[in-house]
This record gives structure tokens, sequence and C-alpha cells, in this order.
């Protein structure tokens, strides 16, 4: 029966086996020992060494030795993916925190790189995530598979006698992978909440900088209004300017009306088109659609209870 | 038999277990006594004093002591998801409002802030929300799971004979937790709909602030144009201020000649120009499309009647 | 038989239960009766009292009083739910229409507040929509709801004479409901139409919008080409506008020389910078790639002919 | 036997009764004839009269009458699918095809309204092809009216010998009706491309424009330096043409230096002010990052092989 | 037996069927050989020439044949889809990574042109691979399917000794069609990667070119307000050049007086200008939210454990 288990442990390979980023392991467990058949990754080496041995070595947990070996591969599994996530997660924050500060006129093309190339990991892991849960609801919808899973069901009767909590093992099993797909679900959901963060941020940011251009763009255009006036006004001068008979050439009060009217007239132009572009943009009529919006929220008191 | 009723209620802790914004709840029912295992979060410790023991000790309500405490924890976790979304709903539907308004030329960046905060509990809403819901749906859909949550079917015949309605305790079970789905369905529902005007309205501020910006610059090109005549007739008047003999010095005319037609002539080049961009944005032949467009409703008299 | 009616028919509670925008109906259907246990919503008041009792009085159609009922139910709902969308479609049609109108500079405002509340309204009936057939979905999907909705089945021998089609009473009912269900699902297909339609109008809005602010930038740039062209060339008229000695005074024909290369001057070098703007925008060698891109259809006759 | 086809070949209604833009048809097959109950559409009435019925006359084909009936509506109807997509089709690739080129400064509004109506017609052709889809999964889903679909199978002998082949009819019909279901999925294919290919035309007309606009801005920006420098150094001028007394009025060398002064001022501050827009626009410091990105695909060949 | 194995081989032809961009295959295989029926496309033919038969032919996999021309053709075909996405994919990073370059002001046309070809290509190809897995699933959830295609099962003694391992041959045949479908998978995940980094960039793209613009508005509204105060005070120069009499004529101070004055007046009028748009466009008040955002991740370390 031990002969075969290698055969049995088929199914097993396939949720070690995804490529998490270059990572990838092919192993094979009996009820004795684990027999690690292939692996790529530098992470994973220091890990099988440092770490697996010593975590299969000791005899806390009184369960088989199949569930620990499965165990510590999923934990490591599921710690690898949250480390990730968890490298990612705060520069995303970060990067985002300062593209959308409102101060800014333009944003920062190095941090919209760092965003991009995070951005590009977050849906690398995103990948992986949904990768493992595959695999793991695969193996969790197919009772046989877990059937098999279970090496040490009817050999070692202290196993047994172990398990009188009520449970039998492919329950036992059911819950061990139960357990560890729910983790993945929660980083799944926490990956996805951050992508729908980051298309918010986006949508602000672009609201940011359209804003900034319409201020920048009335500025520029009350700016034009001055300078129109100034040039109207400034006609006047280049009129008199001009080497030809006016006739008012002799009288001294001319020169200050005309002075006068110059930049006052142009003080008064400019002082029209500011109070019509005022108009232009802020339309009078009130629109009337506020009251019909704010529909309260259904309270909650009225379904309640049991019917 | 009661004895073995905490290995039971396993299955009753994934759906009062979720981190809910940093609440968790653990708790082992039996037909008895609830005990709490494991309890994080500050609003739930105040409310497992204060309310849950009085809710519990009132036996207005005839049924089963487990009916009961389920239905209160189920009862406190939808109201908690409620109360977050009756939290974001009014600050959002506000912060939209006042973002939406077309008369402001630019978006106001705190309101823009307070938005991209609430969009982001609201999706945190939104993911607690499908969590709760994926673990009721869990438990709907494997029967003896159901069977298991009811504890005093068959010790007590006092419950027994009070079911006499027809409706076993599975299937009261059933439309008990069922209840509970559907009200967390609503508020999935609620909360699509926001994030969905959420969408709709960043479209239409961007709408918005297009059209001020395309309004602001056809006045700026009408300015433009104004500037433009003023500075071609002016180089006029410019020519006649040079220092050189133009012979029209003597005849006193030629001033009010030049500074007429200077005036006159930027004023009809700018007239013309303005005419000339009016001309330019509204193309003339009308679009021959929308008589195609509004094709009328389907009338839904042709279909009713049971064949 | 008749007096455990009531409780066979709280399955029928769910769909005649949904909040339609205020609305709700619970009612308890016998073979002899219809009891409406709680309604809300003004319409529905109305049509309570006008037309259902008419509906079911007349004999016109011979099937079972339950089937008339649950159809006149659900025919009433279905109906309600057409006209809300036939309310929003043509307001939705004719404001699109109007914004899409590549004649407009910028978005009119009040109309996109119109499209605004009307795209919320038309999420709203969505989500009723989907929450109708759901409810009809899950009785569909469950054979013994629907056996326990047909309430005459045994009792009423004239009905079952009559039923004499070769269809039992639950596949009767099965195709009541399907026809609803139907409905539902068309009703479900114009809604995500007209969401799509919006969403492709506000992009081409965009684009309008976008196109316009181009057209007017190119030629606020030609004017500025102008502006600047004039000042170059008037900058030699200030020169001579100097009071400083150039030895040309006296020379007639200087002034015109001066005055002719001034307008000259600035006339070529604006034709220069327009040509240059021509070629800047105008990449003159043509994209290589349209050839590839019309690939023909494929063509349905190859697939025809079974086999 | 015969006498209660007509009942049995109602479940094929709900397939020959889509509404397809106007056409519907609802017919009964027996299997010596077909009878067309209703229709409605232009298109249809013409296709009833001159070719369905030499088609069915015909005895090319040597499958029962009901086989050849039905496969004649099903190919009428995908072929009406197919040629509702061969007509949109190379209109919108046409019409992109014009929007998308670089040349142009502004999309053609036109073109604009050319594509939204047809992304109109494309998404209700998407509906109507996904409604056939699923009232021919609905059929392939349920053995027992794929059974009753095939009338002759008991009742002719003939038939029964054509069969030889190892396949009965109830298969024989289940590959007809696959075989349609294909071709509709294609077609759903091309339709999803195609709404894809928009969408990505859009963003590059976006692009498009927004580039053409800044390559504009960056022009106007160039020559309002420009002016900003002969206006300032035509203030000099300005000011030595002011009627007052500079004690520079006599010598004559002071004309040329002032003169080349001004012009020469105005053109070195334009260059400065040009190389300072450059050197603003690219930011010196080359972005670390690509090396990271061009990440090689993993090579197919390490996981060939059947393990 | 073996005479019927054509009919048993049309379950094969779905997955060798596809139209993979011009190229499908039509074969039937036998126990003993491969009948290929029908082909198209230029690559498909040199394959089968060259590499087909040579693998057949060699005997190194002990394999039955049919298992061996399966694996062929399947391998073949996730070949070519590999190698199409191997094309596609270092283009279109290429063409993103210099379209995303911050240093450019404007988004070269070809790139974008190439950038659409490509990601044309990848919608198409996407949409093979998903035609190719659903096939494939197709055939893995029908058991039955899965019997049929084993050819050589109860034939040849020969083969079943082999098989000793402990799988028969449906598992193994299960194993090999999974092995391809998981191939298709990971190929379905890196082109949605794909074109998830397409969308990222594009909205990478749109805030650089949005940012360019800002900067190049603010630099020229900043001139702008540089020509505005020389054209304010320059109308004080244009004031004193006109002929008409001040009474300061004589007065040699004056000239370097009001000289002084509207040179120093224009750049203070500028300066406080400068310092106006500084204060507008940064409002002083410091968003107070950010300390709120940076949540921590939840650590993993209080989930672990097996319960």
């Amino acid at each position: 029966m031990i002969a075969h288990a290698p055969q049995v442990c088929s199914p097993t390979q396939p949720e070690s086996n995804q490529s998490d980023s270059g990572q990838s392991l092919r192993a094979v467990v009996t009820p004795q020992c684990l027999l690690v058949l292939d692996f790529r990754g530098l992470g994973l080496e220091r890990w099988l060494v440092l770490e697996l041995a010593q975590q299969l070595a000791s005899h806390t947990n009184s369960l088989p030795f199949e569930f620990r070996a499965l165990e510590a591969i999923l934990q490591h599994r599921v710690n690898a993916l949250q480390s990730r996530l968890n490298e990612v997660h705060p520069v995303i924050l970060d990067t985002l925190e300062s593209l959308v500060d409102p101060k800014l006129l333009s944003a920062d093309r190095t941090k919209l790189h760092i965003l991009l190339q995070n951005s590009k990991s977050l849906s690398e892991l995103e990948t992986d995530i949904r990768v493992f849960k595959d695999s793991m609801l695969k193996i969790l919808d197919e009772e046989e598979i877990m059937e098999e899973l279970c090496l040490t069901k009817w050999t070692d009767p202290r196993v047994f006698e172990e398990s009188s909590l009520g449970i039998d093992h492919a329950e036992e099993m059911e819950l061990l992978l139960e357990n560890y797909y729910m983790q993945a679900e929660e980083l799944g959901n926490d990956t996805r909440e951050l992508k729908g963060l980051i298309d918010d941020s986006e949508s602000v940011i672009f609201i940011n900088l359209d804003s900034h251009r319409n201020v920048m763009m009335r500025l520029n255009l009350q700016l034009t209004m001055g300078t129109f006036s100034l040039s109207l006004f400034g006609l006047m001068g280049v009129a008199f300017g001009m080497n030809l008979e006016s006739s008012f050439e002799e009288d001294p009060r001319v020169f200050w009306l005309v002075t006068g009217f110059m930049f006052l007239g142009s003080g008064l132009i400019w002082r029209r088109l500011l109070s019509f572009l005022g108009r232009h943009l802020e339309p009078s009529f009130p629109p009337p659609i506020p009251p019909v919006w704010k529909r309260n929220l259904k309270t909650p008191d009225a379904k309640t209870g049991l019917r």
C-alpha cells in the first residue's frame, strides 16, 4: 500500500507546481517522507533547506506526516503570495498618495513609472492567486482526490485514535485545504480592492489635472482680456503718436485727457469683460434637481425579525 | 448528544468569523448557551455586553435557543454592514452633488479627496458583503450543514410541538438564513448602484470640465482675434509714428483718415474673423441621422396573455 | 387540503415581495381567493382596487384561479418594469441625441444633469429587473416549488379535464413563469443596450469636445503666429519712431520702403510659420498599415450544410 | 402519434421566435409539413415564398423532413445574423481607419456619428446573437426536448435504415444544433473582437488628439516666448519714442546701438527661453526602469512532454 | 472494432478544427494510422509533411499510436498559439515602453498604429485561446467521449501491460488533455496580463500628456502675465509718445524717471502676478487625510496554524 503512494500523490502535484514568478516545486508525499523531485527558484531552495526540514521534524503537531508536509507546503505558498502583496501594497499606496495630492500641478513622471511597474506586479500576483485558488478548488470539488490525499488513514491505528474528535481524515483534509483556500481568497480580495483603488485614484488624478488646467485657463483668459483692452486703447495713443497734424498739439489739457481716457477706458473695458466672463461661466438659474437626488437610504429596521 | 454540540457548531464559525473592518467573532452555540470563544473590535464588545445578553434572555420568541442566538449574530452582522453603508451613502451623494454642480469651473480638491476615501470604504464594504453572502450561500447549498445547525431538533419535544405549522426545523433554518442572505443581497445591490453612480458622475464631471474649457477657449480665441486685428492696424499707426518723411504731415485730414481707418479696419477684420470662427465650428449641413435613432420601444401589449 | 394552502403559498411571496421603487406586495393565493396581506406604493393601491378585481372576476380564461391570480400579479409586475423603461428610454435618447450633436461646442449642463438622473433611474431599474429575474429563476430551478404552486391539481376534476392538451399543470405553470422570465430577460437586454449606448455616446461626446478644442487651438496658434510676426516687424517701426537720429529722416522714399518692408515682412513670416505648422502637424509619410487591416469577413458559405 | 406532433413542437418555437430586429417566425413542424403560424418582417416573407419552399422540396438530402425544415430555419437565422454583421463590419473598419489616421488634427464628426450608429447596431446584433445562443443552449442541455424534436424516429423504417452509420437520431439532432450553436458562437466572437477594436481605437484617437494638442501648445508657447521678448525690448523703443529729452537725440550712433540692442536682445532672450523650455520638458535623468520590464516570455519548450 | 473507429473519432474533430488565423485541420485517428481529411494554412502543410511524420514514426514513446497522434496535434496547436503570443509580446512591450517614456511631449503616432494593430492581433489570439480551451473543457467534462478517445484499450494486450502503473487509459488520456488545457490556460493568463498592461499604460500615457500640458500651460500663463505687465506700462510710454504737449518735454530727468518707472513697474507687477499664481494653484491648508490611508496590511501571522 505504501509502495503505491507515489502514484496516489500525483494529484498533489498540481497545487505545488504553479510557476510562482519563477518558483516551482514538484514533490511526492509518502506517509514517511517527502521526496522533492524538482524545484526552481532561489527563495525556494533556502526555504527547503533551512525551514522545511525543521518544521517537519518537530512533532508538536499530532497530525499524520502527510498532513504536516502538505500544510507546510501550502503555508509556504500562501506566505509567498502574501509577502509579494505586502511588498507591492505600501509602494502603491505611497505612490498613489503623492500622485493624488491636489497641490501638484502635474503628475510626477517617475512616480507614474513606479505605479505602472507595481500595477504590473499586482496583476501578475492576481493571476498567481487565481491559479492557486483554482487548483485548490479543483481538489476540494472532487471527493475522491481528497480521499486519496489521506494516506495514513487505514495503516496507522494510532492516528485513528487521535481523530476521535468526531471528524474523519477526509474532513480534516477538507478543513485544511479550505483554510488555505480562504486565505488565498482574502489575498485575492485585497488585490482586487487595490486595483480598484488604483482606478479610482487615476480618475481623481485626471479630475485634478483638468481642474488645474481650467483654473489656469481662466487666469489666462482674464489676462488676455486685460491685454486686449490695453491694445484697444493703446491704439488711440499710437494714433496720436503719428507724425500727422491733429490740431490738438498745442492744447496742454488734451494730453491729460487722452492719457486718462486710455487708462480709464482700458480699465473699464477690462472690468466689463471680466464680469461678462463671470456671467458666462456661471448660469444664473439654479439646477432644480438636487432635492430629488437625496433619497434617504431605506431603514433596515423594517426588515428585521424572523418574518 | 449535547456534549458533541461544540463540534457540530464548527460550521457556524465561518459566517461569524469574517474580518469586518477589524471586527471578528468566533463562537460556539449549544442548545443551552452561547460560548463566545474569541472576538475583536470595539463596537462588538459593547454589543456583546449590552445588547446580546438581553436579546437572548427575553423569551418573546418561541424558537429554540440556537435559532435565536444565530439570528442575533446574523442580525448584528447585517446591521453592521447596513450602518457602514448608511454612513458612506449620504457622504458620497453630497460630495457627488457638489462636484457635479455645473456652475463650478474646477473640481474642489478636498471634495475629491473625500470622494476617494469614501469610494475606498465602499469597495471594502462591497468585499465584506460579498464574503458574507458567499459564506451564507455555502451553508445554504449544503443540506447536511443545515441539518447539523438545528441542534434541538430531536431532544426537545416542546419545540417539535411548536413547529406544527408544517415546516420542519431544517426548513425553518433555511428560511432564517435565506432572509439574511436576501438582506445582504439588497445591500450588495445598493453598493453596486452607488458605485455605478460614482462612475456616471465622474463622466459628467469630465464633460463639465471639458465644456467649461471649450467655452473659455472660444472666448480666448475671440479675444486673440481682436488683439490680432488691433496689432495689424496698429502697425499702420506705428508706421506713421516713425521719424520719417511721409509727405502727409501737413494735411490735417490725413490724421482723421488714418485714425478712422485704423479703428474701423480692426473692427471689420475682427468681425470677419469672428464670423469665420462661427462658420468653422458649426458645420452647416444638418446631420441626417436623428430620425433613424428614435426607434420606438417595443410595445409590451403584443406579448401578454398566457398564449 | 385547502386549509394548508396558506403555508404552501409562502414560496410565492418572494416574487411578489421585491421593493419595486417603493412598491411591494405580500399576498396569499388559495384556490378560491387572493388574500392581500400587505402592500405599499400608490400605483399599487389603485391597481389592486380598480383592475385586479375585475381581471380575476372575468372567467374568460378557463385556467384555475391561482393561475390567473399569479398571472395577473406577474403581468402587473412586468408591466410596471416596462413602463419605467418606457419612461426613461425616450428621455435618454433625446438627451443623448442633443448632447452628441457635433455642432455644439460645449455640452449643455442641464442636459447632463438630466442624463445623470436618468442613468441613475436606469441602473435602479436594472437592479429591479435582475432581482425579478433571479427570483423567477429560483422557482423555475426547483421542481417541487413548482408542484406546490399548482394548488387545484388534485381537487378539481373539471380542471384536469381541461388540461387534456397533453400538458400537466406543473408544465403549464412552468410555461407561465418562463413566459414572464423571458419578458424580463428582454427588458434586461434593452436596459443593457441603453447603458451601452450611453457609454458609447459619452466617448463620442469626449471626442467631439476634444476635436473642437483642437480646431480652436489651431486657429489660436495661427493668430498667435500672425501677432508674433506683426510684433517682430512692428519693432522696426518702433525703432524708427524713437527720437534718435537715424540719418534717413529727410529721404521721402525711406518711409515707404520701411512701411512696405514691415507689412510685407510680417506677411511673409506669417505665411512661413503657417506652412511650417501645416508640415508639423501632418507627417508626410503615409501610414503603410491600412491594407493589412481590411481583412475580409469570413464568408459563411463555407460552413453551411449538415456535414 | 403524428396527431400530437404540434404539441411536441412547441419547444421549437423559442428558437424561431426571437425578435430579430423586427423579424419573428412561429411555426409548427410535423413529419410531413411545415405550418407557418405567424411571421413578421419583410425579408422573411420573401425568403419564405421564394427560397424555403424550393429548399424543402428538393430531396438531395436524405434526412427526415423535420430535420431539413429545422435546418433550413436555423440556417436562415444564422445567415441573417451573419449578413447583419457583414453589413456593419466593413463600415466600422472604414470609419475607424479614417478616424485613427494620425494626420488628422480633429475627428470628423460625421464619421463619429456613423460610428455611433454602427456600434449601436453592433450591440443590438450582439444581444440577438446571445439570445439565439441561449435558446440553442437551453435545448442542447435538456436531453428530452432533443428526443421530442426527432419526430420520425419510430414511424419510418426507411429512415432508421439510413441512420446505420452508428448515430441515432437524437445524436444527429444534437450535432445539427451544435453546428449552428458553434456558428453563432463564432459570430459572437467576431462581434466581441469588433467591440474591442472600437474601444482600442477610441483610446488611440484620444491619444492622437492629445498629442496634437500638446504639439500645438508647445508651438504656441514658443511663439508666446517670442512675443514676450519682443514686447520687453520694444518697451525700450517706446521709451525712446517718448517726447521727452534723453540727451542722446543728436548722436547718430545711438540709433543703431539701441535698434541693434533691441533686436539682438529679444533674439537672445527668446533663445534663452526656448532652451529653458527644452530643459523643463525633458528631465535629464534617464528613467532606470526599462531593463526590468523586458522580461522574456517563458519558453514553451520546458513544459512539453507527456510527463 | 477497428472498423468503427472513424465514427468514434468524430469527437476529436472539434479540437483540431478551429480556424487558427486561417489554419484548420480535420483528421481521423485510428489505432494504426492518422488520416488527414482536410487542412488549410501554409505553416500547417509544412508541419504535416516535415515534422508530424517523423514524430509519429519514432517509437521512443511507448504509448499507443492514437495517444501520440493526438499529442502531436495538440502540441502543434499549443505551440502555434504560443509562437503567436511570442511574436506579439515583445513588440507590444517595446511599443508601450517607448510610448510611456515621460520625456516625450506627444505620443509617436506610428507607434500608436503599431500598438493598435498588435492589440488587435492580441484580441484575436485571446479568442482563439478561449475557443481552444472551451473545446478541451468540453471533452474533459464528458467521461464517455474520453473513453471513446482511447481506441487501443481492449485490443492490444501489450499496451495494457505497460499501463501497469495503476492508471488506466482513460485517466492517462485525461492527464494528457489536462496538460494541454493548463498550457492553454497559462497562455490565456499571459494574454490577459498583457491586455491589462496595455490599459494601464494608456492611463499613464494620458496622465503624462496631461501633465506636460499643464506644465506648458503654466509657463504660458507666466509669460502672458509678463506680456500683460509690459503692455500696461508700455501704455504709459505710448502716452508720452503722443504728439501732445505734456509740459515735461524740457526736463531731462523726466525721461529717466518715466523709463525707469515703466521697466520697474512692469517687473513688479509681473512678480506680483506670479506670486498670486503660485498661491492660487497651491492651497495652503494641508490635506488632513493621508494618515488615515496608510492602514497597515493585515499581518498573515495571526491566521496560520491548522486551527
